[in-house]
């Protein structure tokens, strides 16, 4: 059985692009079935496919050191001139790029494999989302998304083997941001009073949970993508409206009407002690109640709803319980997992994690 | 990109085995990757490569009309000569039996790909195992035993992605055991004292929770069965034993000494309450430290230690609060997940959920 090694080229070199290379790259090269041949960074590329890069401590100079600037079209050429019905390719890309999304089509329709932890794509236009699924089915090419969701948590591919298996999803209900989830399981335990929440935001921003302009989270959309990510993926006949894109998602925003469009970080973190008396009036309510509150996303197959927002749930509920620091829960209900869900937990975020997600979808085309 | 389909042969076909033809038959035809060819039960068999078996309600009556005998020797000669480089093959063993586990080498060495949710073969000797690992190394054909441990959880795929993938494992732990499970959640919720011992096993064992002989669980082999799997999927260096089978797990035993050897079930529940007491002070001094009892399972890669046994856990940790039911809860403690352990829970046990386990896997082989 001497298979040729995968051929992999990688595009982003950031914090989850870094990891990802030293995470390849620490398979002993006797035993690893993947030959590194490109690297493209935002200004940089590298391309090797006769000696491929191996060295983890040199790899970052010697990108540094090259005079290629970063050409996808080049590289899909190059790429695409190494598949054949014996050999493999496979594109990581680790950026959040909406552009290099867009190329995905191409790529497949090449017999590219695309693998990524970047939500854009799949939660983006239904167009490119429909356009990926064509071309992927046309090639024969596979495209893996494992770490959009969750990062290196078994949720995507979870979630893939449930429809594959014949289960039906009723729903899938979760805290699916790491940054909301800190501020949650802080500003909300139970209790009537606690935290101001202009005070917990204020500390996970500069603990770095936050995106530099905390109002990127605050807003929902990173919640409404992967919502987007998962509704797809559920393919079974069901009332499920098939979604234009993310934005279609009923996300209920926590940025206060009045902070709206507030340009930088540091002013809307100024400005958000005015609303600390709202914040606190629903927690106090919630907690009259016995109940604490959570910002998650639920994907209401049986409803034919995809909502993300704000809800209550008792104190006894995993969501409570269960759920600490920054952590990601997702409950999967289905016909086979009846009055108790499958539920997957831990660290939904960082660059290790998401790294080791991409790797494992990389590791199901040996 | 037209691959011939998957040539699948099941061997079993009780509860989990009809359950999972039923799945498999469930996927339309037209679509489906598989071609399945061969049905063994305990009393019959059907072969018919080239007239697969497609109805879903005629397969039973089929087999039975059959008028040939089991004949694995006779099976094993007819897949492997149906084995080419283009065209796979995979025998799924949906039995118990040592006797069939003890053919996964010959299979796999003639290039089948053996799934089963069968625990016998990967945590009985350590030499079958062995074989086991260098038939497939030799001949590439896989095992997949996701259905061993948790049912359809993802537990040994996500194990085996974390390992894979270059994550260290510190320690896994967790309720393995659906039984026991449904005892300790109903026998220990915190209070000082509850349902005698003997009332929750018996309930249990009405409702079709426990074996037929209550002791072949609560003796705790089945969760020594599942620590032996996980701990020798845990490959990289660590000071783990090599365990040479699932008898060298420390396995505390809940059977009463007085009862060891009680030849029937009946006879074992009716001499159960004589040991109440025993069991309601352990439940009263874990109350009086603020805990609950759980039967547990823990691969100790840091400690080099495997063990299940009865443990105490805190009223406030996951596995007494978010337990319910018959559910399984497995924690990962890893190097990547750090402070908190990624979790995976839900039903661990049921014909659905662990035929669906294992045509996850089939699906793998596409």
């Amino acid at each position: 059985m001497s298979t040729p090694k995968i051929y992999v080229a990688v595009v982003g070199v950031g914090l989850v692009g870094s990891e990802f290379i030293n995470q390849l790259l620490s398979i002993p090269p006797a035993t690893s079935p993947f030959h590194l041949i490109s690297l493209t960074s935002s200004t940089r590329a590298l391309f090797s496919h006769t000696s491929p890069i191996t060295s983890s401590s040199s790899w970052k100079a010697d990108l540094a050191a090259s005079a290629d600037r970063p050409d996808l079209s080049k590289l899909t050429k190059e790429l695409a001139a190494l598949v054949s019905p014996s050999q493999k390719v496979a594109l990581i890309d680790n950026t959040s790029s909406e552009d290099v999304a867009a190329l995905y089509p191409v790529w497949l329709g090449s017999g590219i494999n695309v693998i990524t932890p970047n939500k854009k794509a799949f939660s983006g236009d239904l167009a490119l989302y429909q356009s990926i699924i064509a071309a992927s089915s046309k090639s024969g090419a596979r495209f893996l998304n494992e770490a959009t969701v969750g990062a290196g948590l078994p949720v995507v591919g979870t979630l893939k083997d449930l429809v594959a298996t014949g289960d039906k999803i009723v729903k899938i209900e979760g805290v699916f941001s790491g940054t909301m989830s800190y501020i949650f399981n802080e500003f909300s335990t139970g209790a009537a009073d606690g935290p101001a929440f202009s005070s917990v935001v204020r500390i996970a921003r500069e603990k770095g949970y936050t995106e530099p302009h905390p109002a990127d989270d605050l807003n929902g959309f990173d919640v409404a993508r992967k919502l987007t990510i998962l509704a797809r993926t559920v393919t079974h006949s069901s009332p499920l409206p098939a979604l234009q894109s993310f934005a279609a998602v009923q996300t209920a925003s926590l940025i206060p009407p009045e902070l709206e469009g507030t340009p930088t970080g540091d002013a809307f973190v100024d400005g958000l002690p005015t609303f600390d008396g709202r914040f606190a009036q629903m927690r106090a309510d919630a907690s009259k109640e016995g109940q604490v509150l959570r910002f998650v996303g639920v994907v209401d197959v049986k409803n034919g709803q995809v909502r993300a927002g704000l809800e209550k749930y008792p104190v006894t509920h995993p969501f409570a319980t269960s759920l600490g620091g920054s952590d990601n829960i997702i409950m999967f209900h289905t016909e086979r997992y009846g009055a108790r869900p499958l539920i997957v937990q831990g660290a939904g975020a960082g660059a290790a994690v998401t790294a080791m997600g991409v790797l494992g979808d990389l590791l199901k085309l040996v």
